[in-house]
């Protein structure tokens, strides 16, 4: 399998706190945590020629991770439209925390994205509400998080195909943090831990669902459905 | 409850046929239909300023209904954005036949909603697949169609988050033909037959989905809810 | 609309703190709750005979409330299976509470419905997760109760067709504590909070909550779908 | 992973056109097919003690598929509740045809899992309504068999978690074909072909579908989940 970890890559440039938690960026952390599974694993950023998403590169990613979040905007449209419909075409989707609001997910959504948020240290704990599904596998009954930015509902997302986590906040939110979704012939993961400022993505839990994710997302391989005008199948009667 | 029903009012001016079946426009037989229950029923199409959407008109309306073909295109996008924020704010919307293809839908479903097609005359038969549903109220074991344009699967949209409709065609394909989606405040229902050719929308059973669907789309008028920064509704315990 | 509100009643026979709460009984309460809906409402308790629940009440009844806790396995399996049988014919069912471990709705279910628990003065609070929803009509973001019994994921239901709540507990917990499901020609809903020492049921938003479940789970009054031997609707070919 | 087949295995010894179509019986002819994966492949039958499903036997399953017909009523309640036990744990479980009536799957979905039926040599046409389902990989656009029974629409089954498949058939009707469930750790699929006159389950891309089921149904072997009294995860404040 082949994944691309997609990241912005502007808070570990301009704010000495993330720096020091992901002096790779979080791209390189997530492509690190990736690695163990042998899949052949690369990364692009926002500030690389078409974001590091060319045709070329799309065209032979798997499995696309996506993190952004202070320059969502800045993402070209057409390749957002590049993006979409490699999707569609059978490309896994893994969008992660602040990505929530990315062109691209939200475009994939139809719906705002929006939702409630605070920075506060305060804890997070994911419950597995879906234990039979293959993305909580190896996880216990829940993920704890010391200390994460909050994202409370209501979330403005259409209903999960498949609601795989649901979060506790510390300051009195629930949020459901893990969230599948089908389109066309692509898979789509929601997953909602990893702000920057903290080490989320170091936490093995987190670290098993990123890669039980990229597993689950990943294609079927299948040729892009026949649209269009269509011979009948069978015979049709002559009517008056 | 207000309801407006939008249509492109193309085929009814270029096409003798349409202008036949349709000689008050579809917009006209639809409405009429619905005139029935007592509800407030207006008009609006293609060719009105602001296509007959001004906000006014659109704040004013609890019900959208939404016919359209040959002129996706040129539906303003500032139309598209109005009336989808309408629909995240609670205001309900009926998309009908070859409104598979408007912005409006496209961009509420976040797919291609490509499906395949035929005008061949044939037969269609609406099985209903969920008897508890309300939209399916008074509408025996399935609606027959003696003429219809065909469409058939792959239908291109996420799967519904209510399956109320499965349709059968003479010429050997099915199609999810009643669809339910539930978008922030809104909710969409996508009903399939229709086409401009065929008397359809003067068939009494294909009212009655039509009355139906109006009521379960219409909105629960609640305030939009709050996005955004929150402060915490419990106390956070400080931390190294 | 005619509902019957079924109550185990047994709490409130030798339990003084439940008396106290509950003097006319949860079933009581409840009645009293939804009367100023003006549809007809009356109780039936496990020590009647059938459980209050003949043929005939059960024939004339449109909506159930069912709450049951200690005493589930005193419910007659023949009374179980005739309320299975109206809720297929389209009885609205609205299982409340401890209502989880009934017969009723493990057999609807086809899980355990097992769950964590928890008694400890504790605070819930009810997230609205789905705005759209008919049963949050009038609800604002969330339901607070500042002293209810916990009950903690995993809770073994299927996913529910539509998730309408979520529960954030003070001990850190979450649940799924609003779920509608549809059945054969029935709806039913499931609404956690309830429990027997606690003034639950006399809340605002708690009587609307349930309210607005009568409304949605009441039956279109269709026939019971035809099932068996089916006569071809169109010729079948004559094949080798 | 070790699947074991069950089947009923009765027609197969009374009538001489099945025996004649499955001369080592359906579960002969499924376990060959599955054989091509490299699994443990057993079968069991219903006349061998305990059904073939001891408990040894089935706490070594982690996929069982269910061929019955005839004799849904002699299995034993006891091997019932063991099979549902074991799904629940994690166990997938992959129902056949006319296993649509047997007491595990309609202990399992809460219905009565009727449907309509005819034996009239039609054509059946399976269509992939969701092309990213792994259970669809390697399947066109349809799957079409030349002659089957016919099952129709209303099914009486909870909405599927997953719509894979959806039938059309010659004479008149559709079908949701392939199901998926999810409940407690366990993953089902439906699949209806196989009538035990044809021979369809030496068709390829059957097979090919059952050999994707078992792959989707299998478990994610995790422990079961924590259920009863839960000490708090919190401090929960005093109340007065």
């Amino acid at each position: 399998m082949k994944i691309t970890v997609w990241n912005e890559n502007r808070h570990e440039k301009t704010n000495p706190v993330v720096a020091e938690v992901y002096p790779e960026g979080i791209h390189g952390a997530i492509a690190e945590a990736l690695a163990e599974t042998g899949h052949d694993i690369k990364t692009a950023t926002l500030d690389e020629p078409e974001h590091g998403l060319t045709e070329e590169v799309l065209n032979e990613t798997d499995v696309l991770f996506w993190w952004g979040h202070m320059a969502h905007h800045e993402v070209d449209d057409a390749i957002v439209e590049r993006v979409h419909k490699r999707v569609l075409e059978g490309m896994g989707l893994v969008v992660l925390h602040s990505g929530h609001f990315s062109k691209i997910f939200k475009k994939l959504m139809g719906t705002s994205c929006d939702l409630k948020w605070r920075e506060a240290d305060e804890k997070e704990r994911l419950w597995v509400v879906d234990p039979s599904h293959p993305i909580a596998k190896g996880i216990g009954e829940y993920i704890e998080l010391p200390k994460e930015e909050m994202y409370g509902e209501h979330f403005d997302i259409p209903a999960p195909d498949q609601l795989v986590f649901v979060s506790w906040f510390e300051g009195g939110e629930v949020f459901r943090s893990g969230c599948t979704y089908q389109r066309g012939n692509g898979k789509i993961f929601y997953f909602r831990p990893g702000h920057e400022t903290y080490p989320t993505y170091y936490n093995k839990d987190v670290q098993r669902v990123l890669i039980n994710a990229a597993e689950w997302v990943s294609p079927s391989n299948r040729p892009y459905p026949t649209y269009g005008n269509a011979k009948p199948l069978e015979e049709i009667s002559k009517k008056d």
